[in-house]
């Protein structure tokens, strides 16, 4: 069958083994697949990748000189069952699922695997146990967007804002734009948003984002005390001697590059809480103390919880997402490498989705 | 009077202003005044400490070119009122209080203030709405432990420790002890310390420690696996597979240096919880994706709510601490600078209290 393969730091179009399922697992047609900032970092950075998982203490689940099929936000259609499968699910049913397999090494993220390929091929394998029919009709472009959603998902509920939750997102990209999803869906507001690009600002808005904010013209933390946060120690100070109720910052930092958590250790309010969804992987300097003084909180998230993933799935299926936020591209197999040209930078793009049928 | 003050990075005796209550206030004869690392760090780093503060949006409340008199740490005892006040407690009461002082910049440090002067001197003013009388005949001494005991208090409850939870305690010196008398108390257990002085692990034994590591030996982290805590991705994800139960870790990081952070970057366990207390105040690098990998949470935590102040206080008074593990030194203040001297390579001591009556 027809793959795109990672081959060395480039993507080649290649035919590869047919997708065989094993015990527990189904043989699916790829109906759509997006594109991922990680599978872009994994094409020219693969060895890096596997050694910062190797530092975290993940099990190695991918030889860099082999062929790799990445590809982990996927819809696909359910071909066939393997063996020892209970068959709950018709052929032909459209199905997502959290990109896990489950291997000797343990759980493996199909798309990063050397033993699961991804799905940007014609068909790839899927554990039966994890996989979640499409509801409603919706279409499969729009329910690939569930795994980089449930990101957001899950950002937001580690960073479980309260009513009284001021909320500022930095980075407008999927990621960015997926966290200001959830918070709408949560009811929390004000959201603040930031990005360079106008393009993203425009989303972001459309999303509901309240106030939009160019960092090259404006800090981010320009707002708090306008929504009752107090921006500094001496403002929440004085504001508390004076028995003014204050509001408390919640900060998702979605860029992931050297410098942005120092920069919101210096500039964000006393007592935030900063949700760290960007994956910085170069070494990063921080003045630890200032977090310190203002009792900063720091959770840094990764992927999701299978309930937050089938919560995203069914949101999305009731209409209350509107995927055409997201969906900046469509392409072919063919047209993959290009596609991810498109993306090492952005410019208007969000999300690019591959359909391997085309 | 007399006192200790701060003039250039030195410590001198000098005759000082008397100490005079205005409105809210009280007069209050020092009888014990810990010294704390933060004053060692003024004394050398007065400037430092004062950029670090306006860097974290705090007001400046200090003059380096002026003396200043340290000490936030104490036991007093009240020797008379100022104006407006309620003298709800009689002349003579021992007293402690949280080092707050409320002046027009909001509310100050006592003993990091140029207007409100700090305990290492024979009298001092305080706010008599914040007094809490010592309780049950507790020595002066002991009852002045109860400021870095509050820390240790307020560090475990930003922590939260659930009753599955493991815990480390990183530095063993008063605040990482701190830490395990706040964990004893609530019931953590097991708990891991780690230090490199023997002396410091034995004082840490003493208060309940269950574990002591010198990590020049052997890693801090080397325990995990034996208490059922998950050490690494791989670890927790076949264990997941097989239905094992898992405990969670929190660690408490009280040296701050540079290098820590990074440190646990790598060897904490899969989703632990880091409360740093240790405030490093230089720069320090470290490898934001490695957090992301294993979900990690840092909570930067400083000084102690009014409740924790008066709950600490309280389980000195009942007994539920034993001051005697903390107390190593007795000076006046004639012997303050030296004392300063010797706390600066601690060796076998943890608190030495100033008693500026001797």
């Amino acid at each position: 069958m027809k793959a795109v393969v990672r081959r060395g730091p480039r993507l080649h179009v290649a035919d590869v083994p047919e997708a065989v399922p094993q015990a527990g697992q189904v043989v699916a047609k790829t109906l759509a697949c997006g594109i991922c900032g990680s599978d872009l970092h994994a094409v020219h950075h693969l060895e890096h990748s596997i050694e910062m998982g190797l530092r975290s203490g993940a099990a190695n689940t991918l030889d860099p000189a082999r062929d790799l099929v990445l590809g982990h936000e996927f819809c696909a259609e359910i071909l066939d069952y393997g063996p020892e499968t209970d068959k709950r699910l018709k052929p032909g049913t459209q199905v997502v699922s959290t990109p896990f397999a489950f291997g000797p090494l343990g759980p493996e993220l199909i798309g990063f695997s050397t033993r699961y390929r991804g799905a940007f091929a014609e068909r790839l394998v899927l554990t039966e146990a994890l996989l979640l029919p499409v509801p409603n009709g919706l279409a499969p472009e729009a329910a690939a967007l569930t795994e980089p959603l449930a990101v957001g998902t899950h950002a937001v509920s580690v960073g479980d804002p309260g009513p009284r939750s001021v909320a500022l997102v930095i980075g407008c990209g999927p990621i960015g734009l997926a966290v200001i999803v959830a918070l709408k869906r949560r009811g929390v507001g004000p959201i603040i948003a930031a990005d360079f690009s106008p393009t993203r600002r425009a989303r972001a808005e459309r999303l509901g984002a309240d106030i939009v904010v160019d960092p090259a013209e404006t800090s981010p933390h320009a707002a708090w005390s306008s929504f009752d946060v107090p921006a500094t120690l001496a403002e929440m100070g004085l504001a508390q001697m004076a028995g003014r109720t204050l509001r408390d910052a919640i900060i998702f930092e979605c860029v992931g590059v050297p410098g942005m958590l120092q920069s919101l250790m210096e500039g964000a309010p006393p007592g935030a809480h900063v949700v760290v969804v960007g994956a910085c992987a170069e070494d990063d300097t921080i003045l630890p103390v200032l977090a310190i003084n203002k009792q900063l909180r720091f959770s840094f998230v990764f992927a999701y919880s299978p309930d937050e993933f089938a919560e995203t799935l069914h949101a999305l299926g009731e209409g209350e997402i509107d995927p055409e936020v997201f969906l900046t591209g469509k392409v072919s197999l063919d047209e993959t490498a290009a596609a991810f040209e498109r993306l090492a930078s952005p410019g208007n793009d969000v999300k690019i989705v591959v359909q391997p049928w085309r």
